[in-house]
């Protein structure tokens, strides 16, 4: 075993245009995903695209989470992957599903590093 | 169908302590990848860690790639997410195993975003 990483990757459908496009939102979402999962936070880093779509990348000292969003299709990208065990990834799901309420959300959970 | 997302997963292990540990290294490599995949770079981002360790994401105009390594473990976690037809993930496990020589190298390759 090298470390053991969980990295979670979740798709989202059926999101409001308006949440997904909102930097605000989205970084507000991310702050408090940091906060309940216990991680630390580096740097929080956003690019919005034009005319709509945003990238949102939280730089951890646990690794990483992002969120790429297409608002005209309501659907976002989400990925949290985190190499400590005193970061809890999973609490993030019900983070992200209370901000943006997709109609639909599929997670897929795997393992990274944990071989050699 | 919303849109048509690739997904590479890269876990490489045996790679050389100090190259894992170079910013300066680890930048060149994505911006080649960048180059070869023929995304658009929007910014790219490194974090060095104390005392070792670093992470670099690259937001590209058609998602991300980005690096988070543990050079005293010799290794590495690749992530290359692309939302775009135009673009060749494929090229950058090409330039990566170039650039980090792994002894061993895993790719997980899935497809994001292409159901409702």
């Amino acid at each position: 075993m090298v470390c053991t990483g969980k990295h979670l990757v979740l798709e989202l459908w059926g999101c409001k245009e308006e949440v997904l496009n909102s930097e605000v939102f989205v970084k507000g979402m991310l702050q408090k995903a940091v906060e309940v999962s216990r991680a630390t936070l580096v740097e929080l880093k956003t690019h919005k695209f034009n005319p709509q779509g945003l990238s949102a990348v939280a730089l951890l000292n646990e690794s990483y989470m992002s969120v790429h969003s297409w608002p005209e299709l309501g659907y976002a990208a989400i990925d949290i992957y985190t190499c400590a065990p005193h970061v809890r990834p999973e609490s993030v799901v019900l983070v992200v599903k209370e901000y943006l309420k997709p109609e639909k959300m599929h997670v897929l959970d795997f393992h990274r590093g944990d071989t050699v």
